[in-house]
């Protein structure tokens, strides 16, 4: 970005790696290594993940969170299978049909409050889809933080996954923002993914401080059959791979992974906080780790992308509205908070003064 | 690689990015920039491709060879179209299939001459499909250099452009290793491409000294429409996308692209000379870039793979033969190249006196 | 059906064909012709069809209504692009995922109003899907009669479609039931689907009176060309394609699909009307074609079903009450209708004596 | 066909049903009946066809023989599998892709001998099949009789089913004319297919004097779990399916389905024997069911065309002759073949004639 003086909540997906992780970037990218996830980094990273969630999982190293998703639930759906997630999820509206082409799956929806589905919207679902004239139900899928930022409780999760268990269908959990869950809920990644009873989760780092880095993490072995045909059919087997592990190892030492969500989520609940008075801004959300959805006036629109990267949904156009979207990355700085929050409140006086 | 001691000629993916190629990774890792390839790297680098190739070409940057390939061919082909190809084509054997799935297309193989299709053997397939029982052709793939390192001239690729466009083809160029044809052939990289009427580009650099790098150049500009869209379900669209441009950019200064591939030519065709008069192993192609295969008395693969990393193919198993492929890389030392020659001129002649 | 004490009301596809369409098959299927469509039924069913619907359209011919509606999606659709329906559609819901899979699309729903989707509806899912992060938007199917056997008036599709090719999209209708519709709304087919602009119609006869007839009646003649390879490639060239056209044929001779349409109609306007005063059942729907869905006391279920073949769903099981599925056919004879009505005004005095 | 005076020898789909067949359909397309495969026709097909191949196999009906072998393969491979074929075989050459659009799976060819494969050229395939860069290789599809009339013997088949399944892989049976192949080997169906070890067998009638009928014949039982599904995905669960089954009742019903393919065969092996000697016109194939290949003068090819239908390629073009394939059918008549042997014989003497 050439303007310095644009200040960016975006998304946590503009900055760049953070320097621990690039410090091992540096390092991997220069040494001679087996190709194809047969290099020294991919062995230990796994063992890493092993550790940090406490289970003989099976891993595999990813470039892209879309990419991650599909080939979890590649493994679990054949073509004639459905999955049912969110009507909010990236699976169904953000990943360009990736799911459907590749897999040749269906997705149906369930009814989402405040970002998460339950069991009983996802029993509604399961119960329609009763005959071959529907795809068969074979799997639930939930993102933990949700596309709005909320949280599951491990309890909620169990209670999906058991529901899962006892009806044949498996669960993928899509985690791009992972780390934020678990810093909202002070939980660990254990008692959060392996203890619940995922089969799968996509465990992403790209968007917490790390490049280009995800991971499969697959806790239901039998799933894990054949899975790095389907990562080469899926376009995903980097020949020089060890540049993706390598970053989760430097990702997982000395709860970098944590450090970074903390600092996330906390610049998103001082923002949320220091806005909770203004008259003219309404915070939709549960603000629970790192998204902030603001109505406000249309008219205060343009002010704001002088100064700020946003994301700026036009909505509620017809009451003279819009919706704006705030996120928070692992390296938002206090400073950029605060002139935040006093620019938006100089904005919300300003807007009530001239409209009253 | 724990065990420096072993010496790899197996692939030139096995070692890592040239140090100018680090140096903009670690710089361009560590900035803010917009993502989904709409940062400042990719538009530099898109500039830089387009200067090379002297076209306005529209490019689009990829992880991978095999998404490169796929995506390149899924805006030529619906699915009931096919491409006609080698039978030695790395979309034919070598990417799992990722083409029929992705794209529901079809591959027909034209039997191949020292890696190489000619028209003749195109138009047998052409021919062949030529009712609504077959699938439709569509396109024509070839690889340059070939996957036997071979290459085709820039007469031999025009012919076969002007046949496809005769016939209502479209030309995809696989360039996994196009640097290493451009060094041969001491011809531009826009005389082999964009002077012969290739409507797509695969163009490696993963291969000779970048880390993960690959581009779609599309020429014949139809083909790009909504190509954005096709990189996205491919789950190829990476968040933070800059650092692949960059690793571009860095490639074609100072000719980084043409004096890492001529290292690999180089050594390779001194070691296909140093091996010339062995007996006992056989060269089976012509080297004209950075790959021998060898034919050799299968009791000397062991103490060959004591210290060489290679790969070894055990067809000819009756003929108490195997074939070798050596591949030399951007960093293949000249020591290295000579201790080569040196063992195995050793393992011949030992060969020779203990079954004479 | 072997106990023919029971009277079904299930669907208009258990009845056989009718007779005039009993006789052409009987007479074509004992001819020699050429195959794969190339027979002269199919070239005088083809001039029969540009007749009814005054057009030049290009005319295939297809074994099951799920097919015709995917192929018809097919040739509008890349696998980057996406459908927009409702969200009670027939494609959507019932056809087992088979769009997904064969063409890689995905589908969007707008929420239908007794069974139909409006503009507003349609546009609202229309512009959320406005970044590539979405599937692109090329297509919009409606069905005429819909899923409820509502139906869209001639100036309500002719909004949708003037709405499509305004936004670049194109438009599929499901005719399943287009002779009812027709009936109902007392419009030619011309006037109903010609002249709305409609691009592509899925015309099935197989409902009201054929065996096995569906016919792809594509106005917009760009999306024919290569549609006899999607044939191909969908599994629906018949190699004795004679048998199809044939039925077509008969069907639209002596408005042989008129005259059986409005028999199902009148007689499904008939049971609505003498069920109309049941206190304890209640008509969910405007009786507009031949389907009617009746809320009732759950407890009348079984004997309902003693007697006669009907589809029920339990989905307000909490409410004690259940809702049965009435469809009338070609052949529903006066006698069955006025049995019906008989029964049912029997079951609901009872029920009222009995809760009172 | 108006031109009555044209003989037909192009192929068996040409004719229409035999008077027994027709006389079924009549009066099945007359009844009421359950739908989608739950009818009473069904219900005794399967029993007739489990009677004949003595065996408890799981039976689906289906349109079209291409149809057929999709869903039997669908059911054997994920997309990330292969199946390995002859290098004739009607799913790799004549079925316009449909395997790998519906599949998303690869097809590996081996090299066939007078129109089969064995176990030696399948090995060379799956051994070169051996990493997570080539496909998987999951099943073996054959057919019989083959796509050039040659028959396997009952031992060659058994053989291939046993190094598929040391192997793990499954194995299919393309019987599009699978009666042909009994009639020529004197063999029964049980002793041909059933304890031979084929997984799934597409049994065919439509070319042998059905009108549209088609069975997945499953001995595998596992393989038949949601094979109901794929059906409905495929788009070839036929509402008024009913037609289907009654086929095959009539066609096992009095060795139909034998007698008339020896009708074929018997006219087939006449004619063969009656152009022995011919000088000019070389027979290429094994006359071993009703399928003849001929290389003849191309000069004849318009006069032969004058009176017969008859498939013709050009692929000898430079030797100045062409190939004509000759099918006969059911209901070939002797005086039909006489005459084609009398007027082959006189075309024969005269270019003879002409050319000494």
């Amino acid at each position: 970005m050439q303007e310095t003086k644009i200040i960016q909540f975006a998304s946590d997906n503009y900055v760049g790696a953070h320097p621990d992780i690039a410090k091992i970037i540096n390092e991997a990218m220069l040494t001679t290594e087996l190709p194809y996830g047969q290099d020294s980094y991919s062995q230990k990273a796994q063992l890493e993940i092993q550790q940090v969630f406490q289970s003989d999982c099976a891993v595999f190293f990813i470039g892209t969170g879309t990419a991650c998703n599909v080939m979890a639930l590649k493994t679990m759906l054949r073509s004639i299978d459905a999955v049912i997630c969110s009507d909010l999820a990236h699976i169904n509206g953000a990943e360009c049909g990736a799911l459907e082409n590749f897999t040749g799956s269906k997705i149906f929806t369930a009814k989402s409050i405040d970002g998460k589905i339950n069991v009983k919207a996802i029993k509604e679902v399961y119960n329609s889809l009763n005959n071959i004239h529907y795809s068969k139900p074979a799997a639930i899928s939930i993102t933990q933080a949700t596309e709005l930022g909320t949280v599951y409780t491990c309890e909620e999760i169990k209670e999906i996954c058991n529901f899962a268990h006892s009806h044949n269908l498996y669960v993928h959990m899509d985690g791009a923002r992972l780390a934020n869950a678990a810093a909202a809920l002070n939980n660990s990644l254990k008692e959060m993914v392996t203890d619940t009873g995922v089969d799968i989760l996509s465990f992403g780092a790209t968007k917490n401080g790390a490049l280009i880095a995800e991971a499969a993490v697959i806790f239901n072995k039998k799933l894990a059959k054949d899975f790095n045909y389907i990562q080469k059919q899926s376009m995903q087997l980097f020949s020089k791979m060890r540049i993706i592990p390598a970053q989760f190892i430097a990702y997982l030492q000395n709860d970098l992974w944590l450090n970074n969500a903390k600092n996330a989520n906390t610049k998103c609940k001082m923002i949320a906080e220091g806005l909770s008075h203004c008259k003219n801004l309404k915070i939709l959300n549960s603000v629970e780790t790192n998204q902030i959805f603001i109505e406000l006036p249309i008219t205060l629109k343009d002010e704001i992308l002088k100064t700020y990267y946003l994301y700026v949904s036009n909505e509620n156009i017809d009451k003279k509205t819009c919706v704006i979207r705030l996120i928070t990355s692992y390296n938002t700085s206090l400073n950029d908070a605060n002139k935040l929050i006093s620019d938006f409140k100089s904005l919300d006086y300003n807007f009530s003064l001239l409209n009253n």
